[in-house]
């Protein structure tokens, strides 16, 4: 008996893996076609359909993007075993992120990948990258997730850490959901997030949200400015394990300005690995008294975008409070 | 015939090395005597002075505690074989990358240090590390270095990568200047920056530089505001090795108003790893064709640093240009 062919969707938006050079450098140029005419071992495996429906530089990917890309998943998630999204690299770690809290509890697995060369050059990383998110694809697996050098990580724990190495992405504060050698895919099950909930499209997100990296002297006038602006949220990678100037400069008072205009702030750190909590120093437990939100050991992909997704949801501060106390997708060790 | 001991000034400033539990957590309280009394191996094998100069969480740590290290290290790099500043990890990647600047050409090797767990706690780091920076402080090896976990790294190449861990600090884009084994210091000479140019003292800098790491849909109006703040210099995390997003809101646009205000604006990469080149894509050119400065592989603390103590020296844009096209004490690979 031959086993069927699983059905997998392809949704190509651009990015370096379809790109090609012009006189303004490499832009985003192929078609789904161009891409697929040139890789072996896809077509022979899985019963594939594909569609163009962007062709952008991830740079240019921002909220409208998230909601047309999770929109295309959502209406063919029915129709199909898993679906891979073709994806600029520069962005690609907020996408899965935000991807993560739009289609929670989505039935199968969107596998989201790109490469650091484009397809059609010689030494590209793209075919192999395109194979292992297809096999993630073709598992079953429920969640979203990001392919990239022969791993799979959780959608929410990627950061892109690498400008041109091969092995771009880190899976952060979490193990690799999945590593690929001559076994095919070995997959972590235990670090899958449940998916028992009830599963619809929640893509409403708001863009007023400021991220700031403190640097040594930062003014704190900065926060009575994204006040004027309207802001609607604020994440800022303190130092270390959460610290803020409040000496000189005070940070901290300003932090309970915004507060009180029931803006969420949300404390995370400026290191790349491990956890941030203000309850160490005294430093954040000043900042933790105003009411700031701890975002632990979330990347700042997972929290900006978490925080931009929350407030689609509500405007109530509580509310995204407790968003920020509960694991929705694995994006937090509480 | 006996050797005699090299004369080492340690200059302490506070962090969690010198840090004490209190109701508001940890915080800097112990003063050099206490540090020095709980410390076997040191004084038998070096002549030691020791100054309290600040009692500071490192993330207090601003541009006139900078300025006010490099004059303590100034005055008595003359006296001395070497000097140990003792400081929080928090901000010490911008202290160290700062002093870097400030002291160009000095004589001697300034080594800084600290520790991820207070010198009083049983499993503390702070003896490790304050070993290897006395050992580094004494071999005459010039220049400005961060001791930490038994490994000496440039200056201005340092970043603190983890929150918690004992292996808290990187040397990015640059290999270790030395390692530690029982062979002693392996120093890798071939990385340390040439200081045969003259040695003053230049520590002027300008706190107004303002950091922005991009996030998808980021409103163009900051930059506005950032003029309207009076701000001097700008730098951009931007997304991968340098995009920034046109469509929808066109970043690229306000940079050339920046750079026709005479605001220097320098472009790095949120990647942790690796070079960022305007020059391979589209966004990345149009950004170039504006002005922007390309920080290549520096790190984001030796770039932000680099423009403030930049704008310390000149408000000249063009020659702010050339500051940052020369490689200063090896910050900078063009």
């Amino acid at each position: 008996m031959t086993q069927e062919k699983k059905r997998i969707l392809v949704l190509a938006t651009g990015g370096t893996i379809a790109s090609q050079s012009s006189e303004e450098g490499l832009i985003p140029a192929l078609s789904i076609d161009n891409l697929f005419s040139k890789i072996t071992g896809l077509n022979e495996n899985y019963d594939i359909t594909a569609k163009d429906i962007l062709h952008l530089d991830s740079s240019n990917i921002q909220p409208e993007e998230w909601q047309l890309i999770a929109n295309h998943i959502y209406e063919s998630c029915y129709d199909y075993d898993g679906i891979v999204v073709t994806h600029g690299t520069d962005t690609m770690a907020y996408t899965t992120s935000v991807l993560s809290y739009m289609l929670q509890n989505i039935p199968i697995p969107v596998v989201v990948t790109g490469s650091q060369l484009p397809i059609l050059n010689p030494l590209t990383d793209a075919m192999d990258n395109l194979r292992c998110a297809f096999a993630m694809a073709a598992t079953g697996v429920p969640g979203i997730f990001l392919a990239f050098n022969r791993k799979i990580i959780l959608g929410c724990r990627a950061v892109k850490v690498r400008t041109t190495g091969f092995d771009a992405f880190e899976s952060v504060n979490c193990r690799y959901v999945a590593t690929i050698d001559s076994n095919g895919l070995n997959i972590s099950h235990k670090l899958l997030p449940k998916t028992d909930g009830t599963f619809t499209l929640r893509d409403s997100v708001c863009s007023d949200v400021f991220l700031i990296k403190l640097t040594p002297g930062l003014n704190p006038g900065i926060f009575d400015m994204l006040l004027d602006m309207n802001y609607k949220g604020v994440v800022i990678e303190a130092f270390g394990a959460g610290g803020l100037h409040f000496i000189h400069r005070d940070l901290i008072s300003k932090l309970q300005k915004l507060v009180e205009h029931n803006i969420p702030v949300v404390v995370s750190s400026q290191c790349l690995y491990e956890r941030s909590d203000l309850s160490i120093y005294q430093a954040g437990q000043k900042a933790l008294e105003k009411g700031v939100i701890q975002a632990y050991d979330m990347t700042t992909e997972a929290t900006v975008t978490k925080l931009m997704w929350a407030l689609g949801q509500t405007n109530d501060l509580n509310e995204i409070r407790n968003i920020f106390s509960t694991n929705l997708v694995g994006e937090i060790k509480l």
